[in-house]
């Protein structure tokens, strides 16, 4: 496999999806070829996974179904899509991934994370991002942003997950500190993309 | 938990829907309190989740992301209704259980066996029934009673395929003889219905 395979990660609220339609904006124009696709879903299979998970009728879903709803729509995404990308030396960028679960089902529901990295290994068959940015953010200050737009299944949850969660992947990056880059959400829009486009730029081009 | 767990496993095409409708009404009959439910389904996440699992347009799917799904969909099902229940006392019956991820997803497919009893634990935290009553018929014979009726996507598999699900079963039978009753489908619809019906009685009135 040689292409690159690039997740970016961070809290509900963080500025992830704006900062991701600039990037695939800006990579177009500099025709850096790259295949964008996001989590839960990015497949057909996926996204109908996607629609139960995020559903805000679902509250009665079991953490432990939520866990293996988002391992299905993994699965589905890197078996049919990723790694075929992957193999064609396409570059994939995904919103979202192995440290998603890990941070919201595993730190912010509690689940056990050795169990979790089990499954993460499952869905994927091991693969792991090449780099993976996390936009850092204040749990308060993404709640703040999010007051904007109608809130999914997840991000309605309270302050006190959304901390759990931001703690996590603090604590991921600490465990795997080479694949992560973290770049702090409190910047100027333009900012973080000049800072995530250099990092995916010097993945790209190997001067890594 | 003083409910008693009963699970019906068996091939598409051994009878088995035709055997648990028997038994439901005779069980009513005889008043004795028992709930029935079905995997994948059961619960309102669950059968949204079944409705992925089964529907022929879904033909691209991974195997890991349906073994998942059925995770997923029996994780819901025994934290919102099946422990619940046996802690009030309550007997439930299940079509179909972990004994289905082993058959059709680990001999069936050829997934990691046991990396499937990882996944079955994960989404049941252990919980076994009490009783499994296997209903075993020829392949060929169930693919022939298949015949007069619309097949799902699993049913749409190969003979080959539902060969490897019936010797995965009676290989689960060997690994656990005390848990499952073995009853040939190959009988009348009455003498299996009596043989279904003498085992359960035992096992609830404790006369094992």
């Amino acid at each position: 496999m040689s292409g690159k395979f690039i997740t970016i990660e961070g809290c509900d609220g963080s500025g992830k999806t704006t900062q991701i339609n600039l990037l695939e904006n800006k990579l177009k124009e500099l025709r850096v070829s790259c295949m964008f696709t996001r989590e839960p879903g990015g497949t057909l299979i996926s996204e109908k996974i996607r629609n139960i998970i995020l559903d805000n009728k679902n509250s009665e879903m079991v953490w432990k179904a939520e866990a293996l709803l988002y391992a299905a729509s993994r699965a589905q995404l890197v078996g049919e899509k990723i790694i075929p990308l992957l193999e064609q030396n396409v570059n994939v960028i995904c919103d979202r991934y192995i440290d998603s679960t890990l941070a919201y089902q595993g730190y912010g529901r509690g689940l056990d994370k050795i169990e979790l990295d089990k499954l993460n290994y499952f869905a994927t068959s091991g693969l792991k991002p090449h780099l993976t940015i996390l936009l850092d953010i204040e749990p308060s200050e993404a709640a703040r942003r999010r007051k904007t737009r109608k809130e999914d299944r997840l991000e309605q949850e309270k302050l006190g997950f959304h901390q759990r969660v931001r703690e996590g992947y603090l604590h991921l990056v600490k465990l795997e500190p080479t694949r992560f880059k973290v770049i702090s959400a409190l910047q100027t829009k333009e900012e973080i993309h000049q800072q995530i486009l250099e990092n995916i730029l010097n993945l790209i081009n190997d001067k890594k």
